[in-house]
């Protein structure tokens, strides 16, 4: 059953709100792309002025709004990956696998260095 | 058990990642906002000079790449949530409850517009 | 005189504005790149749905409204240049003249590829 | 003569880029908005995991590095406006202006509140 997979589950559930208003016809994966960068826009708008100490100690007002932001973000990368045909669990797990390579842990301990600096 | 939940499971895997590096002390929120949109606009890159139609045809070799990129999105994602202790899961079912309220199918099918514009 | 130079005369009109307000303290280069991140997406929040055919033919009120946003990206970008000590003119131009060099017009011509695909 | 004004002497220089190129047909302003959003990201990359004291004191090669970003931002945005029509310098001048208002000196000193919260 979906519940096995949050992703597919928000897959699923995206389907049918975009097939429900016929949005199916503006969801080309260029624009969702740029929709996910909006909504992405919209969380830093929150952080741009305040310290990284702040950022990491809202208050619940602060913590609820950006939660929903979080939430946005989340909603239009899975729908974009459903348009693209991703399966974004195994591309995730995929994906970690290479940077547990490309960064040996003993050799990047307490840098932030790029990988392409090593 | 992890397995019950995609993002719980990466959220896990994100966490034992950074505690190995000990890259905990770069990721304030505000840091993890602006690489997670560095990744957002990696995958906009590959979309920038391409038609709509375009980018819902990729080929494999395209295909294969922008994956990489939507996972990366996504391991920012669940890492920033985790660091600012948001359930994704439950804030996408709560968001996904007052985009049902604000675009009433009936009233938005086929239109693209802005809730703000009805 | 200033005038010479439109660059110029934004950098100084700006650097008096945050003086007044003494909102140097906030201008980071950190910060002000995630604020010039933020209202680039704003000016996309209004092409995401549109075709790019429609992009290209707003209407008035439209059109005066992306003329803000235009403003307020080359605000923050002449302020950003400024607190890097970057004198942006001279910056494009030198840039101008690595371009001609990478995409050759009769290399190029009529394609979007991207220079590294060359 | 366009030397009296950066920003119209830039104009040109890049329609000439454009035109010898044969790529004004990919120069929407939808796409052309993406693009400007990548290289915004370019720019921040080199800020993410930097302290936003790192970001005001950069060393020379990265300093030339990040003069190339703003470059490319410069270069997008003034193509931009030029294929809408908005003149850059009159629309800076008049935001400038709006600005003033919006944030009285006297009552915002100090602070980066967003004028919204006054």
């Amino acid at each position: 059953m979906s519940d096995r997979s949050d992703l597919l589950m928000l897959r699923d559930k995206l389907r049918a709100f975009a097939e429900a208003r016929d949005w199916d016809q503006f969801h080309s994966p260029k624009n969702l792309s740029m929709a996910l960068m909006v909504e992405v826009a919209e969380l830093m708008e929150h952080f741009q002025w305040l310290t990284e100490a702040q950022t990491g100690n809202l208050d619940a007002g602060k913590k609820a709004v950006v939660a929903e932001e979080l939430a946005d973000i989340l909603l239009y990368l899975v729908r974009l990956a459903d348009k693209l045909d991703v399966d974004l669990k195994q591309a995730a797990l995929h994906k970690l696998g290479k940077n547990a390579v490309k960064y040996p842990a003993e050799q990047v301990r307490g840098s932030a260095k790029k990988y392409s600096e090593y």
